[in-house]
Order: structure tokens, then C-alpha cells, then sequence
């Protein structure tokens, strides 16, 4: 492609209401232009990208024997009535009527619609197993749609679906679509983790996140670089160091702690590590009244509370709430002779000497040891987030944490929606069956934010040869001044058109460093500079997005050159 | 692609709510499932047909120079607010509210959207033409969806719109649209024809339309045999025959024809030619009353009426009206003795001894020439549908009408939007100037039907090879029983692979016969069978989709044959 005959369309500064680097980025590289609240227009240039995803996508979807359908956008309630989901999916669906005062929504999922399908086209055990996907627009009406394409309304997707006669059959498919999966993320080149995840609003069992890793990232990961394990910090187990309490070293003290009411703020005042402070938190469930024990440094997991059955719809106690039972104001309460039942975390029956509230306002204690100055507790569960440094649950490692992007998800759903929406089969025995499902999302316009997350520098861009809108730029210095340049470029570009590179010659009228710039911006993997100096000796300038400097190469030699780039990159 | 690893969904008899062949044909080979009123999802097999579709339309539209973008579905209401479409555009707009209350619509096409990354992305004449094209998915709100996917609600639209400094560069890339739209529709394989066509609610000046011929189609086309005339029968222009009136041959007199109110029926009763009565239409516009005169044989064209300025505004009379200002019912009008404006088509002139209501209910005239009964009329202007058999407008031959079916649109829309818009650019001389625009459309699922209501026979489908599912089908009779068969169907099924056929190969354990039905309902070109007898002489049977009768091939040549029917088909 000449750049005379594209649509190149670069931005100096990105417009000020964007925060993330890819947000920015695209922007300014113009693969993407606004037209509305979380929706972008994907310019020539953002096209040519999503769609060498969209094609990784489609072949190894393919390769794992899935079939490629297309459902409509628009789908009638109806079918979401039957699982119950039209009134439960809330404001992020999209509600429609048309001319005939007839519900509708413009799809965020379709899970009701391939049940359709399944119910009614899918008779016998024979014809299973089955995977149906598409690559398709989706809509959720975003409260508040940021980001860019990480975060808009009007997004694409790969949606997969899957229909088994049991269990077995829906691990195997589902183990395939996990390969598959991070075959694709490998081939784009992205570094990604598949992370244990939460089956949340889905419903079903199993679940797994796949995650770019970016520090921008909205996710929180617990990993274990010694092992696979990988899960969403909400959902990683908290491993017992297995450590047993000192002995206490001092007798308890109150000590006078003036407006220092949380744990960070006791600690630096008392000149303590925050590790040493016990926090007190006071929720309610079923009208009683209980206090929550956590390290000072550790955070609270509401899912993993939930879980508990005495405590799956607590709620935080009120200010009022909490002085009617302690007596005390929060910021200052403690387990010691509080008379509230007590649900300590796993980590708090490791602590000893510690530091909490004296259920007194401004007065905390120090100095409190288990068994001396309060009972050890019964209720122990596991209520908080991982944290770095905690014992991989795998027993393989310690964990550190990283942020992440998600970009694909997978789910065993199970019979939810195949037993509402009576999607069943006959078996062998000739008997009615409800139907086994899974369900494999990509966030297909998402992973080009995600990999420029991923991948770029000051001067802009760094795409995956694999997905980058041109894998070579040709610019020719003073390409309309000079006869000999232009036919050497002219020459040079339709060598590579021939050779099957995708590349892009810079023709315009511009200054090289403009034309540079625009390389650098938009990420183009490869460079070759044509000069005059340069040509007199038969030589062309290199250079690789990452390369520290630029190399001269003999002009004759570069087509092969290039071919071994992009074979080896 | 192996059935077993396929899906094929074939039903024997079409829903009842088929109408069109087409319709019927696409549900029972499987290429669609109906969702919705106007809703399909495309299952695996007719995916593979759209794609086809998609892919040429794609390649061309490259080679036109025109740069793929994908803007979104759902636009903002501001934007059509401006150019007063909002409200103008009708039912067949799907408003929606978002959880904002702000107003969107799923587009129906993309001119406002377009026009206004023109506006912000097109400073100078240096950057044009530019001519941008999406594939995707659009919404209009049928009142009655019907035919399937030839009238759905949901459907795939081809829509690109070009930008250019002056007429001159907008005809040139007209002029290529319509090169291009021949060169995809000649290789989809389709028998097609340009039309010229009314640019109605788009507006602009010139347009064409391109239709597959097909019995069905909705729309009526005059072409001339003899030469490349082509048009709508509502806007090709009617020749006068140039024949002088004969003489009277008789004196005119008022006969009795008791309930005999249509042209049809008083010729009948009367026993002339249909042409020779004359059609009297009562008229009301700017609250004067109008006659309009036809030959009995012609129907009025509304849109030439309109454009006649008096007449812009017309409404045919009511009974009231015309008693009130003729004291004649409705059946008996004519132009002898009425007080009322005389306007008529230039093929009344021609008449002579004609027959024509009497203004006297329950009577009708004979003989009545002009000149002599009644004054030749002054207002004589082209108010009727050509027929067939009338002259050619380009002088060069006898025109014919035909049926088609509209698969693509051009348009020169000139400045409408622009100017509404303010799409401008600076001139050489740094002048502001608005853009000139066009608009170019194809309905990709549209043509799908289309090439099926040209395509069809008893047993099925007979797609043209560039878009059939797969090209060729190898059927095996017994592949389960036979480890022979089974071994040599597998070795040709590799081969053909390996050579690059788009092969599919029937490895279902059926009867023949249904293989065979299937392979013909779904209309897939070629068909090799693999029986045993024919195998112990090293032979297979081969027919081509349109063959009278199959012929037995030497197994050994069957690849090469079959590259050869790929490659002249």
C-alpha cells in the first residue's frame, strides 16, 4: 500500500479525555476515531489490525474443529424470559422496540440463542459433541465507557458455544478451547496468563480468565512463577505459613491513640510493622452482630465471606449499629472483651503481641496475645485477598501478583441453560437428556488495546509482527525531488508486493522526520530507509521497532533480509 | 470438511411460511434458521456462501482503490438531526434509548456518520478522493419482513461513500462503482443488469441500480435486446411511435354499457382492442381538477406525474369530487363534453376512433377522434410505465420488461449531506469549498437469495461455483461397511485438499439416495461417488450439478478432472 492511496491520519497530542497509554495511543495513531460515548469508529489503518486478529482467531477455532455461524445482533426477550435473564442482566443490556411495540435487545451474549438453535436442531446423542462460534458485534450499555476499546459499548467479539451428552465430553472440549486459546495469544504474541477465575453471573463450575499482563491492567493476578498456578485474587486460596504463635513478650497495655483510627495510621503512630496490627471489622447477617479479625496489612474478600453460610448476606454494621452493641465508635474496636461473635481470618491465629482497638475511642491495646487475653478463636475462615509473599496454594512456590487485562474467557455452564430452555437429546438408550454446555469468549477489538498495553514506548506503538497493519515500511528520502530514489523505492516496494510482504510506501510530499514519526506512532515492525548517500553505495538503512539504532544493509540484499525477519521475529 | 464433522441440517419439506423459492430452499438446505420476524441466524453451511460473497466483494473493492473501515452500528441521534433524517427516515429507523435516555439508532446506513469523520479528518483538497467501505451488519424495521433473507430486518450491507473536490472526480469514481459492481457480480456468476434508476429518498442526481434477473423480482426493468438500454419502468422515458391519427371511420355514438366501468371490461363487452379505448383518471391538485388521459393498456406513472409542476402535488379525486364537477359516477369519465383541464399522455395523440366514457353512468362513446369530437389536447406530456414493445429511449430497438431483484445501488449524491453537514475542504487558492459525495451499496446476504432465485431446480440449490458452500461433494456408498471404499474415499478426500478443493465428503453412515438428495439440495457443483463396482475398475462416477447424467471417470484422473471443471467452469 502507497500512503498516497491510504488513509493515514496521525494526531501529535491525544485528545485529553483519554487516560490509558493504548487509549491515547490509538487515538493518536488514528486506528480508531470517536463518534460517541464508547463508540469508535475503526479507521483503515485499526481495521487492518483487528482483522489479522479476527483471522488468527477464525483458523485455530477452525483447526479445533468449532463451526463458524453467525446469529443475529437483535434478539427477541422472549428467549430471555425463559432463563429468567431479561430482568436480571440489568442496565448493561441494551432494550429495543420495534415499530411494533415488540421487545428486543441488541445482544451482549447468546447464550439463550445457540440454546435455540441446539434445542431445535440437536436430536440425538449422534450428533454430539458441537461447538458453534461467531465473530460478531456486540453491545452492553457501559455505565460509564472509558478506555477506549478496552472498555466500550459497541465492541467485537468471539463467541463460542459448546453442547456435550456429559461432563466428560464438556472437559474435553473445553480443555481444547483452553489450548486453543493460548494457542491464539501465543501467535498474536502476546505474554498472557490463563488465570483460575470466578464463574460469577454465568453460572456453571469451572471458569478461566485469560489475561495480557500489562500494569495498567483493571485485574489483580496471584501467580506462582515457579508453577502454573494462576488464579484472580478474589478467587486465589490463602495458604497458613504454618508459623505458631510467640510467646507473649510484655503484658497488655492501653495506650492512649488519638485520632489514629486505621491500622496504617496505629502502626506508624505506635511505631509498630502493620503486620503487628489486628484489624477489626463489625458486619451484621440474619440480625446478629459480628466482628471480622484480619492482619492489619491484609484485605477483605467479600466473595470468599459470602461463602460462609452464616455470614452469605452480611452487610457492613453502621456507625450506629456498631455504638449500640460496643459502646465504642469504629476506628477503635477490638475483640478483646467485646461481646460480638468472632470470625478471624486464617492469618490472625499466627499473630501474637499484636496491636488492635480498646472498644474505647481514642485507646488501643498492645501487647494482646491469644489465649492470655482473649479466647483463640473458633470461627476461622479464609476472608481475604492473597497477597505477595503468601504460599502458593499449589504448594509449588510463592505467589507474587501482577496485573492483567482480560481478554478471553471460558466456562463449564453446565445444564443452567440447557435444563430452563429444555435444550435436550436422546441418548442411546433412546431416554431424554439435558444437554451439557460451555461457553469461550475473546474480546477480539479489546486484545489490540491490550497488546498496545503490552508493547509500545515514547515514541508510540510496538505491535506483534502478527498483527501489526504493515510488517514493513518503505521511507524514501526526497521521493518526489529524485528520480533515482523514487524508482529504487518504486522498484523496492513492488519487490516486496511480489515476495508477499505487507508493506507500506511512504510517498507522501513530507519531511523524514514526520515520516519517521508516523512509522514509530503506528508500530510498523520494520523500516528500510531509502537515501541518496545510502544508494550511491548500493546500501539501504534498517532498522527494527526496537532496535537501538539503525544498520545499513546492501539494497539488493534487504527483500531477503526482510523475508528472514518476518520468519524468525 | 467431513459431514460427520460438519452440520448439516436438511429438512424435506419447507416451512409453510416460505413463500419465494428462494426462501424455501435456503431453510431446507440448512444455510439459514429463522430467529425472529426478519431475523436469521446463518448456520455453518450458508456462513461459508456469505463469506464467499464477502470475500469477492472485498477483493474488488481493494482493487477499486476504496479503504475498508468499520464504523459503528449504533449512531447517535445528533447526527441525523443535522441533516433532518431523524425524523424524515420513518419506521423503518430503529430508535433505541440508552440507560442514559440519550437517543441512538441501530443504522439503516451510514451517510451522516461518514460525512462527519469527513468533516474532522479532510482539511485539503490534497487528501482527496477518498472513497471509504464497511461490510456490515445493518437494521431496517420492515413493516412486514418477508422472503427470508431477501426482505429481513437484520442483514448484511456492503455500503461505501466516496468524497471528492468536483462532479468530475464523483463521476470518475461513479464510473468505477459501476465497473466494479459488474466486475463482483459478473464473478459471483450472476446474470445481472445496470439500471438506470431514481435516486428517491437518497436524493443526489444520478443512480443506478443493478438487478439479478429473476422471475420473482419485486421490480419491473425496460431493456433494450439490441443495445445496453436499461432501466426502471418507472423512470424510463416513453418514445412516441410517431404514427399520425387515421381518419374517422365512422360517426361517434353513445352506447349503453350497463356496469362495464374498467377499460378491460367495457373492451370486452364492446369487442375492441384494449388499445383502442382511452383511460380517463380524475385528478385534484391546488384545488383545481385535472383528466388524465391513457390508452386503456397503459398504467399511470405517478413519479412522471410529480414531476409535471402543476401537478406535483396531485391526489386522485373522490367519488364526491368527481360528481361534484362532472355529475358522472367514477367508471364512466371522459373527456368529450368535461368542463375540467385536460392533461394527456403522448400516446393518447396516436389515438383515433377510440372509445371512451360517455359522462353519463351506464354509457360509453364510440368513434370519438380528436379534432372532430373533442380538442386535440393541449397538455400532452410522458405520464405512463413503458411496456413492452415500446421504443427503446436510445432509438435502438423494441424494449422488453423483465423482473429483478435490486442487489446493489449507486448513487452521486452530489452535496446534500455535505452541505448540511459542512463537510468542506480548502481548494488550491485556500478557498473553503463543500465536498461532493457519493454512496454505493450491496445487499452481501441479499445477493445469497438472489443467486438462488436464478439458480434452482426440482432437486435444489445450483449455486455457482464462487460461491458454493463447497465445491465439489464426494459421496461413498458404504464407507462404513467397506474398508475399501472407506480407504480410497479418504485417499481422494486428502488429495483433493492437498490440491486445494473445497471439498466435502459424505462420510455419514446413510442411504445413498439421501446423500444424494442432500448434495443436490444444498447445491454444491460437483459430485464424485465412490462405489464398488466402478472401484474394481478403477473408476468413480462423476456429474456436474446441471448434468443430464453421471459418467464414470478413471479414478486415477479424477483430481485433474475436477481442477479443470474448477478452473472453466
Amino acid at each position: 500500500m502507497r500512503v498516497s492511496q491510504f488513509f493515514l491520519s496521525t494526531l501529535k497530542e491525544a485528545p485529553a479525555e483519554a487516560e490509558l497509554i493504548s487509549h491515547k495511543l490509538m487515538l493518536r495513531a488514528g486506528l480508531i476515531k470517536r463518534l460517541g460515548s464508547g463508540l469508535y469508529t475503526w479507521m483503515p489503518l485499526g481495521l487492518r489490525v483487528l482483522r489479522k486478529i479476527e483471522h488468527i482467531i477464525r483458523e485455530e477455532m477452525n483447526r479445533s474443529g468449532a463451526l463458524e455461524l453467525m446469529m443475529p445482533a437483535i434478539q427477541p426477550a422472549e428467549l430471555w424470559q425463559e432463563t429468567g435473564r431479561w430482568e436480571v442482566f440489568g442496565p448493561q443490556m441494551l432494550k429495543i422496540q420495534d415499530r411494533h411495540q415488540h421487545d428486543y435487545c441488541f445482544g451482549p451474549t447468546h447464550e439463550e440463542v445457540i440454546a435455540d438453535i441446539a434445542r431445535r436442531e440437536i436430536k440425538s446423542y449422534r450428533q454430539l459433541p458441537l461447538n458453534f462460534y461467531q465473530i460478531q458485534t456486540k453491545f452492553r450499555d457501559e455505565i460509564r465507557p472509558r478506555f477506549g476499546v478496552m472498555r466500550a459499548r459497541e465492541f467485537m467479539m468471539k463467541d463460542a458455544y459448546s453442547f456435550h451428552v456429559d461432563l466428560a465430553s464438556l472437559e474435553q472440549t473445553y480443555q481444547r478451547m483452553h489450548d486453543t486459546y493460548s494457542r491464539i495469544f501465543s501467535r498474536i504474541g502476546l505474554n498472557f496468563r490463563a488465570v483460575a477465575a470466578d464463574t460469577g453471573a454465568m453460572g456453571g463450575s469451572s471458569s478461566h480468565e485469560f489475561h495480557v499482563l500489562a500494569e495498567s491492567g483493571e485485574d489483580a493476578i496471584a501467580f506462582c512463577p515457579t508453577s502454573d498456578y494462576a488464579a484472580n485474587i478474589e478467587l486465589a486460596t490463602t495458604m497458613p505459613r504454618g508459623n505458631t504463635r510467640l510467646e507473649p513478650s510484655g503484658a497488655m497495655q492501653k495506650i492512649a491513640t488519638p485520632d489514629q483510627k486505621s491500622c496504617p495510621e496505629v502502626a506508624e503512630f505506635l511505631g509498630v510493622p502493620l503486620e503487628q496490627t489486628l484489624k477489626t471489622l463489625a458486619v451484621t447477617a440474619n440480625d446478629q452482630f459480628y466482628l471480622l479479625l484480619l492482619r492489619g496489612d491484609h484485605q477483605l474478600n467479600e466473595t470468599k465471606v459470602r461463602k460462609i453460610p452464616f455470614l452469605a448476606n452480611f452487610e457492613l454494621a453502621s456507625a450506629e449499629q456498631i455504638i449500640a452493641e460496643i459502646a465504642c465508635p469504629p476506628g477503635y474496636l477490638g475483640p478483646v472483651t467485646a461481646k460480638a461473635k468472632i470470625v478471624a481470618d486464617k492469618a490472625v491465629l499466627e499473630m501474637s503481641n499484636f496491636v488492635c482497638g480498646a472498644n474505647e475511642a481514642g485507646y488501643h491495646l498492645t501487647q494482646v496475645n491469644f489465649g492470655r487475653n482473649l479466647p483463640v478463636p473458633e470461627l476461622v475462615f479464609d476472608i481475604r485477598n492473597v497477597v505477595a509473599g503468601d504460599l502458593s496454594p499449589d504448594g509449588k512456590g510463592i505467589l507474587e501478583i501482577c496485573r492483567g487485562i482480560e481478554v478471553g474467557h471460558i466456562f463449564q455452564l453446565r445444564t443452567k441453560y440447557a435444563e430452563k430452555m429444555q435444550a435436550t437429546y436422546l441418548d442411546e438408550s433412546g431416554q431424554t437428556k439435558v444437554m451439557e454446555m460451555g461457553c469461550y469468549g475473546i474480546g477480539v477489538s479489546r486484545i489490540v488495546a491490550a497488546a498496545i498495553e503490552q508493547n509500545h514506548d515514547a515514541q508510540g506503538i510496538i505491535f506483534p509482527l502478527s498483527i501489526a497493519p504493515f510488517q514493513l515500511s518503505i521511507i524514501p528520502i526526497n521521493y518526489h525531488k529524485s528520480d533515482m530514489i523514487r524508482s529504487e523505492a518504486d522498484k523496492l516496494y513492488q519487490a516486496c508486493l511480489e515476495t508477499g510482504i505487507d508493506v507500506l510506501l511512504d510517498d507522501r510530499e513530507e519531511r523524514p522526520g514526520v515520516m519517521f514519526a508516523d512509522q514509530e506512532l503506528i508500530g510498523i515492525p520494520h523500516r528500510l530507509v531509502i537515501g541518496e548517500r545510502g544508494l550511491k553505495e548500493g546500501l539501504v538503512e534498517y532498522r527494527g521497532r526496537r532496535d537501538e539504532a539503525p544498520r545499513m544493509l546492501p539494497l539488493k540484499e534487504s527483500i531477503a533480509f526482510i523475508t528472514q525477519q518476518l520468519a524468525g521475529y
